[in-house]
C-alpha cells in the first residue's frame, strides 16, 4: 500500500487533526538539541484525544510508517526530531487536568499539559508535581515522563520516576494499556510503568498519566550563594553537605568558564570572586537549620558565602544560576551535555573536563547539579551545514562519556539517548543487555514504527 | 536428555555447592504463606558465587529443568516454593557487603545478606538501608528488591524499587548482565533495573546490588499511640495527617479484631479501650513539631492519645502493633492479605472488609499502613491436608481483591503474587497487558526455566 492511501485513511479516521502544510512540518525537523534533520517528516497528527493516537497508530502501524510522537519539542537529545517519511503524532493538543485529588495527593492529566502550568493550578490547591527539568516553563508533563526527565530538586525529591503512579499508553498496533494504579504501593506483575518512563517513545505513546503530588513546602526558603577558590573545594563542600545528612532541594555549582560566561554575558564580575560558585536551597521545615549546617561547612571548605531568606534576594541569586544558558546560546549553538558521576568523583570529573577542553582547545562552560552527580558540560560551536554536531565536538565528547562510565556513571542522567547518544548505547548497556532491551522494544512494536532510530540505532 | 545427566552434569560444576539430601530438600516446599507444595524438588544448590549461579542456570536451561529462586524463603505469596522436578537455587550464602561507600551514600552486597544484618553494619557507619518490611530480621535484601518489598516506612522512605541503583543478574541461560550504575540519575536505555525489581524470580536471578543509603535520621524520635472510637475516625485522622503535609516515618492503623486478637493472645484490654488503635512515629530534624501537629489532629478527631519520646516506651507501642501476627499465628495457619487501595478509600475498604467478614461467618483482623493506603487483611484457618489455603477462604479474599481493584488499588501492595494470587493477574492488569508481560517474560528466559508459575499461570 502507498504512502498516499495511508494519508488518506489517516485523513478519513482523523479528519482536521492531520495536516501537511509545509510550514507546520518545517517546526519539527529539530529540538532544542542543536540538531535538525533538515528534511520535512510526511505529516503532523495533533491528537484530540485517545481515539486519534489509536487511529494514528494504527492505521500508520498496518502501513510500516514510523511514527514519531511529540510533545513541546523540547528535547536536548533528539527524541523527537522527525525527518523525511515519518508521521509525527503530538499529544500537544491533549493537555487537560482530568483529576486533582488532594486526599489522595495525586493528579490525573493528559499529557500535553506544561509542567508549569500544572504547577500553577496545583498551587491553588496547596499541591505541587515535584519534578522540575529546567525546562518547566515550557515541557510538557508527557514529555518529562517520556524522558524520565530530573531537574533541579532531585537529590531531595526524586526524579519523575518517583512521581507516577500509573500510566495509560497506546502500543504500536493502536491497542490501549493501563498501566500502574492509584494507590501509592502496588506490586502485582512486572513494572511496565517503571519501564515506560524514559522509553522516549519507543514502546508506546503516554496518553494519560496519574501523578504523585506532595503537599508544597512551608515555611521560609533559604538560598545560599558561595564563592569558592577552586572546583575541588566547591565540590568538597556539596559532598560534605549531603554527607552531613542535610538534604537541600538545591545544590547547583558552576564553573570558571561558567562564571566567564555569565560575565561576559550580564556585564557582572562573578570569576573575579571566585574560581566556582556553589548555590544551595533549603526548604521545609527545617530549612532554616539545615542552611545554617550548610554556611558552616562552606566556609569550613573556604567558601565565601551570602544567605538570604529573602524572596526577591533568592531570586537574584537563582538568576546566575539561569543565565547560564542564555549567556552560551548567545555565542552560537550549544551542545548541553549531561553525564551523571557518583557524588564522590565531582572532582574528578571536573579535573577531566578541563583537561579534555585543554587538549582540544575548547572551553567546555560546565553546572553540576552537585546534590546528585549530575553535570552539563557545555559545547559552543558555530551552527552547521548539515545540521549535525560537529566532529572534532564529538570527540571531545566521546572522551567525557568515557570517563563518566570508567567512574561508575552514564551517559545520560536526564536528557536521554534520543538520536545523538545511541552510538554510544552498547559502550555504557554491554551488547547483551543491548540485545535484550531491542527485544523487549519488539514485544511492544513488532513492525518498528514507534520513534525507529531513536534511543537505538537502526540494525543493519 | 535425562534428568539424572543434568544432576551430573551439575554436581560436575558446583560440587559440593549441590546437595539431594531429602531433609534439606522438605524445608523448600514451603514459605511464610502457610502454602506447602507437599511435593520434593529435584536438588539444592547453595550458589556461592556468580559462577555457580551461572553454570547452574545453563546446565538446566541446557536440559530445559525449572529453577526456583530462593533466598530465606520468608516470602508471603509463595513465589519461592519449590516443588517436584524443581532445582532450587539459593543466593542465602552469597551474603557479603562488599563496599560501603559513605561519600556516595551507597553499598554494593550479594543479595544473601539479611535485612536487619545490612543495617547493623552501615549503623557504625551513620547510614541505613531504608527498606524495613515487617520480615527485616529473617528476609534477604535481594528477597527484597525480588519482590519490591514495601513495610512501615514506605510513604516517608519508599519502597525497595526507590533504593536500588543498580544490580547484576544471571538470565536464564547463564549470560551475566550489569543494569544500572552507581550515580544517583542515569536514564540511558530502557529501565532495565526497575523492572527487574519486583518480578519475583521470573526474568533473572540477582547475585549483586547497588543500594542507595541514606544517613541515619538525627535527634529524638517521637512516637504516639491514640486510640478511636470507630476505625473511620481513625482512617479520618490518619489522612488527614498526610494532608497537613506531615510525613510520619510509620502510620500503623489496627482494627477492632485486630486488638482482640492481640488482647487475648497478650492478656491485655486494649479493645475496651478503643474500636482501632493509630500508631504514628515521627522522626528527623522535623519529628517534634510533626508529633505535635499529628497529636492535634489526632485528637480533633475523637482520639485518645499518648505520646512519648522515650526509646523504652516507644518500643512498648510498637511491640503492640509487632504482636498482631503471632497473635494471629497462634490460632492456627494465617493467610496474610495485601492488598492497597488510595489513602482516602481506607473507610470504604474497611467497611467491606467487615461485611464481607460478616457474611462469610468470618473474623478478617486487619492491619492497615495508613500513611500509603497498604492493608494487611488476615484469614486465620485450621491446617489443610493439601496445604493449600480453604475455598471459602479465597471467595472471600476475591471479594476483597475486587473491592480493592474498584477503589482503584491493586491485589497487592508488597508481598508480590508469587503462586497464591495469579488466578487474578489477568483482573488487574487486563489480557493485553498480561501478554505484554508474558512476552517480556520470554525475552529473558525463552524456554521458561525461571521460576514457572510464579506470577504467570501456566499455559494451556
Amino acid at each position: 500500500m502507498s504512502t498516499e492511501e495511508a494519508l488518506a485513511a489517516l485523513r478519513s479516521a482523523v479528519g482536521a487533526a492531520l495536516t501537511t502544510d509545509q510550514r507546520r512540518l518545517a517546526a519539527l525537523t529539530t529540538d532544542k538539541s542543536g540538531h535538525d534533520s533538515r528534511s520535512l517528516p510526511l505529516a503532523l497528527v495533533t491528537a484530540r484525544g485517545v481515539e486519534d493516537v489509536q487511529a494514528t497508530l494504527r492505521i500508520a502501524n498496518d502501513h510500516g510508517i514510523p511514527v514519531v510522537p511529540r510533545g513541546a519539542g523540547t528535547g536536548l537529545a533528539g527524541g523527537a526530531i522527525a525527518s523525511a517519511g515519518d508521521i509525527v503524532l503530538s499529544t500537544l493538543a491533549m493537555d487537560r487536568i482530568l483529576e486533582i485529588s488532594a486526599a489522595d495527593e495525586l493528579a490525573v492529566i493528559e499529557p500535553g499539559i506544561i509542567n508549569s502550568k500544572l504547577n500553577e493550578v496545583l498551587a491553588t490547591h496547596g499541591l505541587w508535581f515535584a519534578p522540575d527539568p529546567a525546562s518547566k516553563a515550557i515541557s510538557t508533563v508527557g514529555g518529562n515522563i517520556a524522558t524520565n526527565a530530573g531537574g533541579l530538586l532531585c537529590a531531595k525529591y526524586g526524579v519523575t520516576r518517583e512521581a507516577v503512579l500509573g500510566l495509560k499508553v497506546v502500543l504500536a498496533d493502536g491497542t490501549l494499556l493501563s498501566l500502574g494504579h492509584r494507590s501509592v504501593k502496588g506490586v502485582t506483575g512486572l513494572d511496565l510503568t517503571a519501564l515506560m518512563i524514559g522509553s522516549e517513545g519507543t514502546l508506546g505513546v503516554i496518553v494519560e498519566a496519574t501523578v504523585k503530588l506532595r503537599v508544597l513546602p512551608s515555611g521560609p526558603v533559604a538560598t545560599i550563594g558561595a564563592f569558592f577558590p577552586s572546583i575541588t573545594a566547591a565540590a568538597g563542600a556539596s559532598a560534605a553537605i549531603t554527607a552531613a545528612g542535610l538534604r537541600p532541594a538545591a545544590l547547583e555549582l558552576l564553573d570558571a568558564a561558567a562564571l566567564r560566561a555569565i560575565d561576559a554575558h550580564l556585564s557582572l564580575d562573578l570569576s573575579a570572586r571566585g574560581d566556582s560558585w556553589l548555590l544551595v536551597q533549603t526548604d521545609g521545615a527545617a530549612s532554616a537549620a539545615e542552611a545554617r549546617a550548610a554556611i558552616e561547612i562552606i566556609r569550613s571548605h573556604g567558601g565565601d558565602a551570602e544567605i538570604t531568606t529573602d524572596r526577591e534576594e533568592g531570586e537574584r541569586l537563582f538568576a546566575i544560576r539561569r543565565a547560564f544558558h542564555p549567556a552560551l546560546e548567545a555565542r552560537g549553538t550549544v551542545l548541553i551535555e549531561d553525564i551523571a558521576v557518583p557524588r564522590s568523583a565531582l572532582p574528578q570529573i571536573f579535573a577531566a573536563i578541563v583537561d579534555i577542553g585543554d587538549r582540544y582547545g575548547i572551553e567546555i562552560p560546565t553546572v553540576a547539579h552537585a546534590g546528585d552527580g549530575n553535570l552539563h558540560p557545555n559545547f559552543v560551536y558555530p551552527a552547521q551545514e548539515s545540521g549535525g554536531v560537529p566532529d572534532q565536538i564529538w570527540a571531545a565528547a566521546d572522551e567525557l562519556f568515557v570517563t563518566a562510565l570508567r567512574l561508575g556513571g552514564t551517559l545520560t542522567g536526564e536528557h536521554g539517548v534520543g538520536i545523538l547518544k545511541r552510538r554510544w548505547l552498547a559502550d555504557e548497556l554491554g551488547e547483551a543487555q543491548l540485545e535484550i532491551q531491542r527485544q523487549i522494544k519488539r514485544v511492544f512494536d513488532p513492525r518498528g514504527i514507534l520513534n525507529p532510530g531513536k534511543v537505538f540505532a537502526p540494525e543493519s
